[in-house]
């Protein structure tokens, strides 16, 4: 079928950031990709599905080049609101861990991802359901049904989420590709979007990212870094009905090199919420906002050793802060990174989400 | 294949429950079926496949006997140990309603039930997705795979689930069929078990049953109504290695026709863990332990009436401590049941589950 | 002594308010006051106690204007950042319901003041601890020690708070009076902030409020309605060293008429933060940053009614946005109004804290 | 006044513990004084209110031997039923940490032990309210104004909080003394009560203990190690009225050397509910059922280190289910030595409350 195409994301360099238009959001230094994969071990592969009515798709994020099942992360979850059907968050909770890679696809997709990721860790680990416990995949979905997708044809394929899983690379997607295709933000395209941060603790230096699939708000309430976008725009498309009721949903995926508890990651993962008000939503009633946290630092082994326990570094909580502040930022920066990145696109019912990028110019030059 | 064969509830009255042995929970009125099918409205589907090292199954269960989706069941999760994949308690937990069937299964086919499930509803609800927003499956599941399943072959097909959706009677099974059908419980067979409480509060009557997927506990620990049962049977089979570690987990499903809020809901879901408790288990680390609660009362419409608001009856907090106490006994009920009624099975590996109800003639007689 | 002067409302009509300066927070109409004054039976007093090293003092807030004990309010709590002392909070959560005043003061006063809230209950409700059982007594805190009151000499005392309790008009104060005396907010004089929302569902009109208690933030952070003024007044007095860490916390509290549940006030509370965000802050590690949510509909009675239930009436769940857009517009409007009527203040140590409305004039004239 | 005296727990060895009667819950091995007085560092006092309608107290747990504030312990806190108006659990809960003593009182004292509480933190830490920030005290309580106790009074004073505070010994008091003093249990008298357990993780030897503060369940429920002692003990009163609903609470404090995360000690406050229910409550709706827990081993700096991070020790995750134990057996068992050590007492309006003790041997022979 010719619809579905690989993302090579080495191809798709042509997407510009807020920070090519001028806006650079909060005060802290910025990683070198500007993205997750500041982050040594991150790596992102992504299905895009869009043909007509289908527009869809599937992106898989490692957050370690390792066996994480072997070696899980400390990871926390936050639900702001959770009108959501991301699988995988209760035994993220309880355990503090993530022992698989994480899934991103559409809300009625996520039934076949969960399969498709469980059949991907036990061609890996033998030992699951055998001689050890089962695995918890984590898979995060938003809704593209809502407007773009054909989401009723559940037209995800596990073979989809194999390909997302295996052909990750260390850099980033961002726009409407994997699983941004369909998704619609403030009105405009949405998709994935991507930011970091660097920072300096002690003698060491760390990173916090994030990565966003955006899917929520409502045109008139965006704002860009304080800047009432929304209302421009809807003043230039204003013959256009609009949207009345948030039907959307954003994931925010923040991780990080620092090393930390998942009581620390789970305060992090709060702060997202923050970054995400900045940009103007409301948290509607029917988006399903969940962020989840997950820090490299203190691998913890799958089987115990003879000790019993585990040698690890945890930050002092006075130095938080930087972390918190990272994640609003990063946050932040990222949203508005997949409403320049994700270009204008045409759904089912000829429906049509247009570009921020195409708006930017007609609005006014950005205040100096 | 001759391994899958549907679930006729109405031909396995066969097995005989606590009360036939004269061990009797708690103090309060039984309602008439001892079973969450006191409820009116509740029926329940399975499909068993059962065949050398395959030993698994579905459970589905219809609170209400319409459309679920169109009206909506006030529902609240409680977790008593997150170590599980179950799937839909978020936004369950977040809008206080369920508005699909419940499907019971093993752990690493929940992505195939959520999927079925998913297909189900859209079939019966063209809206989703289309006009309206998606749809919240809730998946429910226990670790068959510890002992008697070979869990890895993902032997659950989405036709299964199907199966067991369409075929639910008015009657419940119980003992190890449907998603009971390779569950170990206290070193024991596990699997499906239920039992009621029938009591009054003003001039009304109501019922609230319990329905239990029994996957948990160490044979040491085992209580039969406060009898030490579990160390009795461990003395008549000292030779035999026993499992060192919980690795299981329990679904606790109560309904009610009571009215009731969400957050009282909850509540109530808290105290089934005393039930379980009274069972005997430490609620070990590798438990999922999981407490799903709904009342049938005060259906919510899925579209706003035109005035924006419900009216509904609430009980008085005051009132709540006698279906706290229904709780309690039929979760502990439940769980006793389910093990007279689950049958010896052999699964792979040649391991074998011993049911409870053989060991039960070879100790001393009950106390009076 | 003369530090203690109890704060008549009436007079303190001179302060203003972000709308008298041409800053409109959001698109809703404002109540007539514009404050929680707007909802029916809500009245609030405070006392100041201001001399020197003594900055400090408790605000009362009734939210209806009959015995809360005999017919308590649906109200939720949401704590966004726990680093807090506030007391109360876990039976308003189990219950759902709120069933005395609400008292603000300092960190270090939650004791005086939860003993002088139990004995003005005691004196007012005979039954408890004698025929009923206990009260709960909700004291919300800030930590006013950070920078300008003497917090450790313990300068409030139980005739403070009960002045406070007994002294309530219906109007609000705003401003660096009662509990909002000795408060630090973005580096500026913090203290007390109101503002409301006005909207219609169905054929009914109803209110939101907020009151905030603004102890939080650093200075650079400072947005007002999307505008970066903490950095152009850091810009102003470059000169003078700034705090490094946030030591604050802030007290959201809303007040609705909309029938609501617990579980959908809960909702509505974690919008709070949306408000609060948007003003700048980074959700610092050690503000303790607090929302409780009440409604004055559906008021339960403290004994439960012979049929041992209650009618009410609960908002659809679709039609909560309009809430969640009216909570964080009041939150947000209600930080900024308290930074302009807070008065600069000097405090122990000569610690001096700005007014905002003693810089708005240096600024650059407000964007059109 | 002669009422009040001061707990020398050195001179009150009379009481019987349920091991003195042949009642050996559990299975694990139980520590040397079998308290939590077996964790090294742990001291309590207590002062005891006891003259005609004044049966309260107040009992303080130093749970280290140095200064807490300065170096705090690993805590987490779990509320099995929230109606309770416990201080302190918030910033417990946030932080994961405990930095003050833990006192334990009655319901409507919570207040002033709050405040006697900062005060004595004050005095010993110059810099709380200065240099630094502020100080959260953590004060547990029951209503023991339900049966016993002139609550209304509010008898316990300042000066007796101090006074616990600055006894404590490194024996543990159980019975009818100090915060005990007017509790009820079970239609018994109730009071404070301890158990520990010992076990082994790698190398290392490990204790946990339990203190809980008994005041909860109707005397028809009361189970002792699996027997139905309460329906027993009804048959002999017959005639005597019973109370019909829960109105107490029970506070569980869980003392470990074992090094562990607050997310891990968050898992086991959740087990000693099981502990509790095996004694047989219903967790009843008016029944504040609190339970804290705090470890030892990693104590955190108030300062962080220049490193900004600390090293530490965690047990892993698979090693957990010991403890779960330890917390389910100590709980269980502390809750029946209450019942032993507690003597009969009269109270209010010339109520008594008899001893479990005093019924015991009136019961048939235990069960070998």
């Amino acid at each position: 079928m010719t619809y579905i195409q690989q993302h090579t994301q080495r191809d798709d360099t042509s997407f510009t950031r807020a920070r090519d238009r001028g806006i650079s959001v909060g005060q802290m230094e910025v990683g070198a990709t500007n993205s997750i994969c500041d982050i040594k071990g991150v790596s992102v592969g992504s299905i895009t599905l869009s043909d007509g009515a289908i527009q869809t798709g599937v992106t898989a994020i490692h957050v370690v080049d390792d066996n994480i099942f072997e070696h899980k992360c400390v990871a926390a979850g936050h639900v702001i609101n959770g009108f959501g059907k991301s699988a995988g968050l209760l035994q993220l909770d309880e355990l503090g861990q993530l022992e698989t890679p994480i899934v991103l696809t559409n809300t009625l997709s996520v039934g076949t991802a969960s399969d498709a990721l469980v059949r991907y860790m036990l061609d890996r680990n033998p030992a699951i359901g055998e001689t050890t416990g089962s695995v918890n995949p984590l898979v995060l979905e938003c809704n593209d049904g809502a407007y773009l997708n054909d989401i009723r044809g559940l037209h995800v394929k596990a073979g989809d989420v194999e390909t997302a899983l295996t052909s990750a690379q260390d850099s980033c997607p961002q726009g409407a590709i994997g699983a941004g295709t369909g998704m619609s933000c403030y009105g405009l395209k949405g998709g994935l979007g991507s930011a970091s941060r660097k920072f300096r603790i002690g003698d060491q230096s760390y990173h916090l990212g994030a990565l966003t699939l955006c899917n929520m708000g409502l045109l008139d309430d965006l704002l860009v870094d304080g800047r009432k976008v929304g209302r421009e725009i809807a003043e230039l498309k204003k013959h256009e009905a609009e949207q009345s009721a948030e039907l959307g949903s954003i994931i925010m995926l923040l991780i990080t090199d620092a090393p930390l508890s998942s009581r620390q990651l789970k305060r992090i993962c709060r702060r997202a919420g923050a970054g995400l008000a900045r940009t103007g939503t409301q948290f509607g009633s029917g988006s399903g906002d969940i962020v989840v946290g997950v820090s490299t630092a203190n691998r913890i082994p799958h089987y115990s050793p003879e000790s019993g326990h585990q040698d690890c570094q945890i930050l002092h909580e006075d130095k938080l802060d930087i972390l918190f502040r990272a994640a609003i930022e990063s946050t932040e920066e990222a949203i508005i990174n997949c409403l320049f990145a994700s270009k204008t696109t045409t759904g089912k019912h000829e429906r049509v989400r247009h570009s921020l990028a195409d708006y930017w110019p007609k609005l006014d030059q950005p205040q100096a």
